[in-house]
């Protein structure tokens, strides 16, 4: 049988067609032309053949491909205190999907990118153990392996909007998250082959670059999920990320996800580092300050349409951003387009990966007027990404790390977009 | 309390300790060390510090990253017929995880790679259809979008195993597939917003390349799960998958995931392209022609230990490859290490797609005695990767198209592997 499409239904004609098969045509029938294509977007033509296309031959064979040329690829750099210290943020605007190319995930560095060869890189685990270890490269590929998806977060993302700086676009205001496919040996296999002594407590991770930045780990969350990893999205690990060799700890703060890793050492007691003594800890109003507050909580961005871009008019968008949280998995993302007086729920895509972005989408249509657009988050613990004025009530304005508070857009009459 | 490992269980000593929750250690108690590093892998040692490591000042950061000097990629070439044509495959042996990083994407061209104005570039929608359309690629990220995880195929991927000639690593006997995270519109959107005639059954999707390659799919599928993509693994396609946009055609032969998409032509009947009409046909004992034979059927490969690797001795090793097939998802993989007398259950990673790689992994000790090893898998409709004298059978020896046969890898006592 045939298939008439005729608006918003379809007539069946003609006779029995056995390539035809109407279980995967039903669906046909429930659809709507919602996008008016040709009133409000594209333009109608008279049916033609070839148009301003080249005919001549391409580019060659490239062994490693990049980006097209057309790409521009803006990377928003803040410089640290020290020489080769500072960060470098994910443009989230401009990503699709949940996964972040490796080449362009988020850094943080306190002393330059070390060029480690992969063949003289060795992993030492000691300290409480039963059995001492050096582990080479080639030795920690050949044990059981797995490979997940997980987002990594620094704890710093999004401060400056806790102490009323908000940034304009989504690399400068959300931009040190990223999340990839993450391959390697789980750290809970290395521990018990080394065998825990009774004292053991927590494991100190130590990385190869020129300062030797280290965290302290408890015991329960290095024997739980936290991976020893060598791949990124498919490849060895980036230079950037650690290579040959990381830590990646699911859900905590970016800082413990120990880069370029040359050292576990088991102890009973937190190293206090440097980074978990003089950084790393959340000044409260009283005085007091909240240590190892590891978790990135629910959080959430819309990322298009976002600061920093344009609405060429009124009419159909789709509005799309990312949502984390180091709990476990997102089980909703609600949007609001009219300034928090109501909220849709928006489409997660599938399948939603634990303390891993999701992706979301909500198709609105914009009637040219003044509006902010916001989104937020619930995680499997039932914990709802709050406002801003909640974690101020609850942490003062001193301490700016693991702020995740709920971002809001101003879409001008002109189609801008600002902080709201 | 505390946990003291020794060897297979864990003892209770101690006063109760609020940083300990016993039901997130439970799981320590079945663990085992059946790895027993220390005697076979890793080297045993006296706690000590640093050791040959760096305390210089490591690379200043990038805009846009790339894999470490250490990391050599040696990619397959193979020269098509004219200039500019052939292909280069992706290295399987060297992939982690599901995700093929977009640079190592296989490629095949007929007319090389053409370097397209993304702001010039336009997408004609005509023939059979209530409203003909043009849309910019600025219009086209506007709609509805979705991101999938989809592997491609080539459909004359191993098809040298087919005619007795196989290749010794997995690069060369598979390589032409690789999995990668899709962005876009739904084909069944556009299709449904330009309105389809009744006679509508078939579309022809052409590319802007010199050849203008172009490929005819019936309705029904680009009706169903059909993606007009301008994102791969986050950021926008690289110039060889078809920069700024290209077909997603899930499970069908790559042929059809026509890159470089600037026109579809929707029909009543197959446009019969050379495409279609001169190549990707079977052949059959018989003398008759498989045609339109779409689907790339369930496939699998062990990626490593695999040809043109060496084993460093017995013991302890992970046997890890990659399963798909085109037909959904694949519901379980196998492993012999015997030849063929027996088959054990391999371990899949979570989540598994449709229509994707799923990586499969088996632990395993090599005695050091020669052996062969394959894999084989089943997808969601019961079938079940075939023996190649199965296909043989079935399809005589002219069509080398669509072969997926079980592959079979030699371990010699050297540790050496070659193909079976």
């Amino acid at each position: 049988m045939r298939l008439r499409f005729l608006g918003k239904s379809a007539v069946e004609e003609g006779e029995s067609d056995p390539i035809r098969d109407l279980s995967t045509l039903s669906h046909f029938l429930t659809r709507r032309r919602f996008l008016e294509m040709g009133t409000t977007l594209g333009v109608l033509v008279l049916p033609q053949g070839d148009r301003d296309v080249s005919r001549d031959l391409g580019m060659p064979r490239r062994g490693y491909g990049d980006p097209s040329p057309f790409e521009k690829v803006s990377r928003y750099f803040k410089q640290g205190e020290y020489p080769a210290s500072g960060g470098s943020a994910t443009p989230l605007q401009d990503l699709y999907g949940i996964i972040t190319p490796s080449a362009l995930h988020f850094v943080y560095m306190r002393a330059g990118v070390p060029i480690i060869d992969p063949a003289r890189h060795q992993l030492l685990i000691h300290g409480l153990v039963d059995k001492p270890l050096v582990l080479t490269m080639n030795e920690l590929k050949r044990l059981p392996s797995v490979s997940r998806v997980h987002f990594i977060e620094c704890a710093g993302n999004s401060g400056a909007e806790h102490i009323g700086q908000p940034r304009d676009n989504p690399t400068r205001s959300h931009g040190l998250v990223s999340c990839t496919e993450w391959t390697g040996v789980l750290l809970s296999t290395l521990l018990t082959e080394v065998g825990l002594k009774l004292e053991a407590r927590w494991v100190l991770a130590e990385g190869a670059d020129a300062c030797r930045m280290g965290r302290s780990l408890p015991i329960e969350k290095a024997m739980d999920d936290v991976i020893v990893a060598y791949g990124q999205n498919g490849e060895a690990l980036r230079p950037e990320q650690g290579y040959p060799l990381r830590l990646v700890v699911p859900g905590w703060e970016g800082n413990t996800n120990v880069k370029w890793l040359h050292r576990l050492h088991v102890l009973d007691q937190p190293a206090m580092t440097r980074e978990e003594a003089a950084s790393y800890t959340d000044l409260l109003p009283d005085g007091t300050a909240r240590r190892f507050s590891f978790v990135m909580e629910a959080k959430s961005v819309i990322t298009r349409p976002a600061g920093g871009q344009r609405l060429s008019g009124s009419g159909f968008y789709e509005i799309t951003g990312l949502a984390w949280s180091g709990r476990g998995r997102v089980v909703q993302v609600e949007v609001s387009t009219d300034g928090g007086n109501s909220w849709q729920k928006a489409e997660m895509q599938e399948p939603i990966h634990t303390k891993a972005f999701v992706r979301f989408r909500m198709p609105w249509t914009w009637d040219g007027s003044e509006t902010t657009i916001a989104s937020r988050c619930q995680d499997e613990t039932g914990y709802w990404q709050p406002m801003r004025e909640e974690i101020i009530t609850a942490r003062g304005m001193q301490a700016t790390d693991h702020y995740n508070g709920i971002k809001w857009w101003r879409i001008h009459t002109n189609g801008e977009l600002t902080h709201a």
